[in-house]
């Protein structure tokens, strides 16, 4: 198939944590021309399901209609602010949050659909920051260490609790009900596709990073046994399904997907993919050692490699996970701007955002006197420990909104460093530091980014980077380009070196990131084991034991 | 001199942080009749002097004026309120905060009233909380140490940045000029004493405490030569000064000291004491084991004890140092009730304390998560570091206002047990823990503090127990009763066992305690010496290193 991009367009949906985004996209040259964001109208379900029923700790759900509720309304939405003729566009390329799972019969249908179910909680989607499977996540690593499977250092070693054999462990261990009514256990990022196509593929991206797909095969019947007895057929009855390539098609819009998006049936649907990965082709920075960094309420870290390594405390290694030919790695900081935001949310009104930047702009590195641990969420890369939690010292009575909210900004740029430099150690040099995603904004955040990591900065400059991506992805699969990398090289955008280090800062930085090293080892390398005890005793007085 | 009490009154004034509070009392059973209180005018110089000359970091300084204005303003007001005739007064007696220093010239003259120090900040009062000599304090420390100089272990083998000698030596090395022109360096509890009765007489309390007085002994000539030669002759030019016995007269009301209260020239002045010291003659508590903690902005601890031994960390031991004839041991904690005010000066206007306190009584111990160290004034006993700071551990996106409130009131409950299983350990059994002070209002923290300590707990339900205590020595002093423990036995008051431990929630508390401990002995004792490293750092940037 060959298109002529001059007068075609192609559409990126990127589903985040709270709302969909859709962006039309001229083919030639990447051009956005409309958009429109629908927030999900269920949010992220925290305390209780929709009906009251109320959830544990570290649970945290969603509602399958809320992402169809996207393409009904945020698809035609961007297509009529871009004045574009829908018979224009030629392909449609979706990204998703990950892990994000959803269980479903096996024609798809979310079991959170089904009346018998809408008061289960198991049945409801999984969203990637549920970090209530930390005790299966546990066992997992216990049992693959011991076993020693080849599978466990192409995750840094530790298997999240944020991923599908997590989460699914607990859905058989807590409602073996629903576990048995799951007849398929789905990535979001294919359950959208899955939607849009009628037809199930599995993208080879979330697959590899939290399906445990390594060279064609996932963790073994046998494996799984041990895990639980139950557990023993879980990939050969709920898991395994074609993969798809990233950047290919798979299938075209069905029927009711056009009537829902107002598109024309058979325009080409690109396989599957996570926000992260589809971003790296929208920064142009699919050479190996170019880090894109996806900051928003949290960070993901995304870089393709020529090599094949183990990098300690990495979120994964998956061939052709962001492009096809080369090795794509995945770190992550599980909370960065959500903790600024969590902080701000209990300060007094004049503390804004935006206040607080200007005050903590006006300070040198080290004047406040604080350090932080930036593990709200717990720890994805190196040390992925979800039961890990903040930590705040130097605090006087002097202390000043302003101090906290510069220190916690500081603790994630730390956080960032930790991931750099445990990459660099361990053979997957990083050459480029690439900033995508809302924090671009605030320049103080870049500038300590920039100090603490001793590097430039460059910039994706767009405020859909993810659709961008997705957007791309979709050109590629509807053939009009020959590839990812080509596709990018015409529709992407990166300003290089936007922000440049200083060196007193950084030396100041040098000294508290040493500090920050200490307390990350002590309380995240079992020095102290404060922070689980104190998730231990919570979860018991609390009767979520 | 013998007095019928019947029909006879003594004033108690009591020198806060922020504020002097004068109550008139009966005689013969303690009634307390009639109160004023007089807020200083310039409250506590932090930032700058009056002229605007700015201060350094750590600084805490006062205006002697403000003193006298409690003697011109609260004193007469208080006897209005009384409705009694200043004629039946037959003593003043006076407490204050310490160790506060004055530096006067040779007839107690402020030097900071005189004009050509009126923009040197070394002429001003240094405030109990002023911490920015801990750079001689460790000096101190050092030689003391090297050299084995026996007075080192009575006071748990620290010297405090607070003291005399800290203060005094930070003097001659900062402004050597202002230090040659303080003829002495006086404690503001003998300083107010100076003013009521024309003499300067030095108590028993401050110079046992506070100005390193053992067995009649300062510190020789040798040991301060060795910290720097000029300070050699400090003891003999400045501080030696003929030692009152707590309870017995310092002189009689001078005639401007009468103009300014109001009250007839000649009532018998009370030696100077200390607020704590004084609070335990209005608690009843003068027994051996019998810990009275004076719980506000922070928490000083006493206790008189039959022997005398070296607890590790306590702010001293001093014979006679509360009553005569016991060793009076003091601890203290420098930060409590003003940790939960700043913290909660942060938040939106609607997380008032008592909303706070009512949502974190809802709640049951440990089920927040969090944990704290309650040292953002640095931590007085048993660690005696004023480069410690705060920590708070545990922080998640889920962790609400209350849960920081509460586990910062249990932060401090654990420094006061540590302080507790600390003179249990070494000899000086507490055996009843009476509380005074303003945060005996807060029922749950009351309630926290009987379950972390496990013991039941007795107050002093007067909210002017340190003016009632300085009555008491009043009347003492007048002759009124034998000694203070006669006349705390009629004047006191104490209520036992008004809040009981719950077995439940102290076991939890004792799991949390292992925690804190932990904490505590690893920041705290050299493990990590991250606090001290912040603080250097932000000295260093500032420019006030």
């Amino acid at each position: 198939m060959s298109v002529d991009p001059s007068a075609t367009y192609v559409i990126g949906v990127d589903y985040g944590t709270l709302s969909g985004r859709a962006v039309v996209v001229r083919v030639s040259d990447g051009a956005e021309l409309g958009s429109a964001v629908h927030e999900y109208s269920h949010a992220v379900l925290t305390e209780a399901l929709p009906d009251g029923t109320p959830l544990g700790h570290d649970w945290a759900l969603q509602v399958p209609g809320d992402y169809t509720d996207v393409l009904k309304i945020a698809v035609p939405q961007a297509v009529a602010a871009a004045g574009i003729d829908p018979a224009q566009v030629i392909g449609i390329g979706t990204d998703f949050t990950a892990c994000t799972m959803v269980p479903t019969l096996s024609d798809g249908t979310p079991l959170s659909d089904l009346p018998e179910f809408v008061s289960r909680s198991h049945a409801y989607v999984k969203l990637w920051k549920h970090h209530a499977a930390q005790g299966q996540a546990d066992r997992i690593n216990r049992l693959a260490a011991a076993r020693g499977e080849a599978w466990l250092p192409r995750y840094g070693g530790l298997i999240s609790s944020e991923w599908e054999f997590a989460k699914a462990l607990q859905l058989l261990e807590e409602d073996p009900e629903v576990y048995a009514a799951t007849a398929r256990w789905v990535e979001a990022a294919d359950w959208i596709v899955w939607q849009l196509t009628g037809e199930y593929v599995r993208n080879a991206c979330t697959a590899g990073y939290k399906g445990i797909l390594q060279n064609g095969a996932y963790p073994s019947r046998d494996f799984l046994a041990q895990l639980n007895p139950a557990f023993a057929d879980f990939v050969a009855d709920k898991l395994d399904q074609p993969i798809g390539r990233l950047g290919s098609a798979a299938g075209t819009l069905s029927k009711q997907a056009a009537e829902w998006t107002g598109l024309p049936e058979g325009v080409v649907v690109a396989v599957g993919n996570v926000d992260a990965h589809v971003t790296s082709a929208a920064a142009q920075a699919l050479e190996p050692g170019q880090m894109v960094a996806i900051m928003g309420t949290s960070t993901c870290h995304v870089m393709n490699g020529a090599d094949i390594r183990e990098v300690p405390g990495m979120c994964g290694v998956v061939d052709g996970g962001i492009v096809d030919g080369l090795y794509g790695y995945e770190a992550g900081q599980s909370g960065v701007g959500d903790i600024f935001g969590h902080y701000v949310a209990t300060l007094k009104d004049e503390h804004t955002h935006q206040r607080l930047t200007e005050l903590a702009a006006a300070q040198k590195p080290g004047e406040h006197g604080l350090l932080a641990l930036d593990w709200h969420s717990g720890n994805r890369s190196v040390l992925v420990d979800h039961e890990l939690s903040g930590l705040l010292v130097g605090e006087t009575l002097t202390t000043k909104p302003e101090d906290v909210y510069r220190a916690l900004i500081e603790a994630t740029a730390f956080g960032a460093r930790k991931i750099v430099e445990t990459f660099n150690a361990n053979g997957v040099p990083v050459h480029e530091f690439v900033v995508a995603g809302g924090l671009m904004k605030n320049r103080l955040l870049m500038q300590i980014y920039a100090d603490v990591l001793n590097m430039p900065l460059s910039l994706l400059e767009s405020e859909q980077g993810p659709a961008l991506g997705s957007a791309i992805h979709a050109a590629a699969a509807a053939g009009a380009y020959p590839d990812v990398r080509a596709a990018a090289a015409v529709m992407g955008r990166c300003t290089r070196g936007v922000y440049q280090p200083d060196p007193a800062a950084a030396a100041v930085y040098d000294e508290l990131y040493a500090e920050y090293s200490e307390l990350h080892d002590y309380f995240g390398r079992g020095g102290n084991r404060v922070m689980r005890k104190l998730r231990a005793i919570q979860r018991r007085v609390s009767g979520s034991a």
